[in-house]
């Protein structure tokens, strides 16, 4: 069993990145530079968007932060995704979900021009993706087949089951999964709340990818001998060993699963890492994407 | 078994469409009114646009053909699609596919204002459909999913094998027969030229949807006893027995699948007659749909 080490692939990213950074400077081009929007102080929130704004320092990207309270109307929001738009200086940007209850978040994301939506929640994004055509891809499923490329592992004619069909992991890593490509050429299985005899798919599986959000819900008679587990979830499971009273948990029961995989994603340390540096990778595409 | 009768189904449902222009008329709304384009003098596009044309005028619908030869311009086609996006009395069109190879046929469908995409083909409605919201879903998908409605096949929960991963079947109605809705709500498998051991994964389907072009694929031991097979397939097969010469031939070897079968789609008179009963109904939609 060797460990997918997202934490270690993550950094050498950044790094890699920082030097494309730096090769820009040199060559005079523009330094990439990445906007977030954040509504309200939702503690979640606040972490993520602190982390994506001090990944950017890291890797010499520009960076602006955009706050509102909560309170903040649709309208104001709208007027702001429309100046970002217009702003070249801006290449990406990206709004932080969840927004307030009286705030349309599919209307927020319509409104971000797609050439700027570093985020790839458009609709033009995932119809784009799913086409096979240049586009940006939403930063969990673009990062787990980042990490399977990093390992060179196999996916092409390999079945590949994805558990949950969300719109910003199941359903579109699913769809890149089965692209004529590498990572893709797999033969992919959706399943869902509905699926009847789940273990009967999963243990067909060549790959799994968990993201339902449900902890520790995949277990060792789910798994075939020798696959490959890719683990999405991250919930805060109550926990009296840790100090903040939670421990984040994955949808995988990671000590009797890991001893039959070849390749298996800890939670945290797996995926979780990658999701920022698909954003990052996103804004660098952002200063050269052709439509 | 039963047969499915796509041809009986789309006459009713051209019935029911005819209806609803008649009640659009006595309420003083607008006639639906569809537009195609047609490039050139190829046998099969004359065939299938000359088909689409009598049949908005089966069902009471205004139609426009616009005609170029071979060798129209780029520039000019657009500005065509430019003019129709703008019409108002024009509520969809199409333009008929394949185009001359000096014209990029995504160019031309991404200048098609979305809500006039009465095809499907345009990036946001792929995306769109993808993510559960309102759109055009193109012809066969949305044909193949009306025939399940119409003999009230149940999908929930149901393991559904698409064979083909195209853009403009087997990727959307993949795509769809896996959204939480009826009919949808099934564990979908795409399967395509690089699958290992097909055969093991559809005798494990309850609904198989052949869409990979092949003539007579799918055999009989590659079938569950009681599945509903969908035959996508619809390849011109050279006949001493018909007096054109050819033979329309589906993905499925008919005589021998078929008693294995609850239900089965025949080629011709299955699929095929649903692609035009769906563009008309996406013409209607069109004339109320609210993105």
């Amino acid at each position: 069993m060797e460990l997918i080490d997202g934490k270690a692939i993550s950094e050498a990213i950044k790094k890699e990145i920082s030097e494309e950074v730096q090769k820009r400077v040199q060559e005079g081009k523009k330094i990439p530079h990445l906007a977030a929007i954040l509504v309200g102080h939702d503690g979640g929130s606040e972490t993520y968007v602190a982390h994506k704004v001090k990944s950017c320092e890291q890797v010499g990207f520009k960076s602006t932060l955009i706050r509102f309270e909560d309170n903040v109307s649709e309208e104001e929001l709208l007027q702001t995704v429309e100046k970002l738009n217009n702003d070249d200086e801006i290449d990406g940007f990206i709004v932080q979900l969840p927004l307030p209850k009286h705030i349309s978040e599919q209307k927020i994301i319509e409104a971000i021009d797609y050439r700027k939506d570093v985020d790839g929640f458009h609709p033009i994004n995932v119809g784009r993706s799913s086409i096979g055509l240049t586009s940006f891809v939403s930063a969990t499923p673009a990062g787990i087949l980042e990490l399977l490329k990093r390992y060179n592992i196999e996916t092409s004619g390999k079945h590949c089951v994805v558990i949950g069909r969300s719109n910003i992991v199941g359903k579109p890593v699913a769809n890149l999964m089965m692209q004529k490509a590498y990572p893709g050429d797999a033969t992919v299985t959706v399943c869902h709340s509905r699926t009847k005899n789940l273990a009967d798919v999963t243990r067909q599986a060549d790959i799994i990818i968990a993201a339902l959000g449900q902890p520790e819900f995949l277990t060792a008679e789910m798994v075939k001998e020798g696959a490959v587990v890719i683990d999405v979830g991250t919930t805060r499971v109550p926990s009296d060993k840790t100090k903040s009273g939670w421990k984040l948990t994955g949808d995988v029961k990671f000590d009797e699963v890991a001893p039959k995989c070849s390749y298996i994603t800890p939670v945290p340390g797996g995926v979780g890492p990658m999701t920022i540096v698909s954003l990052l990778k996103n804004t660098l595409l952002a200063t050269e994407i052709e439509f």
